[in-house]
């Protein structure tokens, strides 16, 4: 792990948040993934399960986050990255400030529910007793596109 | 139930909130309680968990609309009203959004966090793909007042 770049570890765990976002695909739920990666280890994994659960919080980033919480005896997240497939909604920003986690890596911008850079700049807000250090955001965006392209168009085909 | 107004049911169901948010702190947690209510009945409930779950997303309201969902079978809770002791915050106002909940009464503003009114004015944002028909707020006002300042009080005597 030493020898890699910010930049590769970013890749490395986006393909993890991925391949989440394809187990959702699979179980016929929006493809959306999330991994928590703490100290270089990704220690909770989340994917969109609402359909499944009947749960409009099932979220992968909330997912995620009760899982890394849960695993660290701490609500608090501290020092943690959050990589998302896609960009983040209100309410999985909302969580991710309440969390207090540093740093967000996500893939796609969601120019219809985004909370980080679209429709709103919550991890970013003063306002808030928590702002979130860094956000990177474009990594492995090609692949998870071409996910969501391929997931839609399939669902349309069932839709006919 | 006939009888009653929809002040009078608001004040009643807020109530049922408030004695959430008793349990809350008794149990050390800052006292944010919620219902959920469908079609008269309360069908869920909830009070702020954080603290003994080690979960940041172990919100009142949180909980009440996992439970809600759950209870229906259903993650569209249309037809409903959430009741919360404090104005939610953008997490929970991002999850009322996505339960497409369609009335929201609370008791007391909050001017740090909230997400109704104070900060944002998420539950009514066009962008979205729902907006929550109704919100009331000040139902119970002083006795939300009241318990927060309590409790506040006797956190910061332990403290000293």
């Amino acid at each position: 792990m030493k020898d890699l770049s910010i930049e590769d570890l970013d890749a490395r765990f986006m393909a993890e948040a991925i391949k989440e976002a394809r187990k959702a695909a699979q179980k016929g739920e929006v493809p959306v993934g999330c991994v928590i990666v703490c100290q270089g280890e990704v220690i909770s994994r989340g994917h969109n399960l609402r359909e499944g659960k009947n749960d409009p919080t099932a979220h992968a980033e909330i997912i995620a986050i009760r899982k890394a919480a849960s695993r660290l005896k701490n609500w608090r997240l501290a020092g943690c990255t959050l990589y998302a497939t896609i960009e983040p909604c209100p309410m999985c920003a909302g969580a991710i400030v309440l969390s207090r986690i540093d740093r967000v890596v996500y893939a796609v911008e969601d120019e219809k529910a985004g909370a980080v850079k679209s429709l709103y700049t919550l991890l970013e807000d003063k306002r808030l007793n928590h702002q979130v250090a860094e956000v990177v955001k474009g990594v492995r965006e090609e692949e998870v596109r071409t996910l969501m392209r391929s997931f839609f168009k399939i669902l349309r085909k069932k839709q006919v």
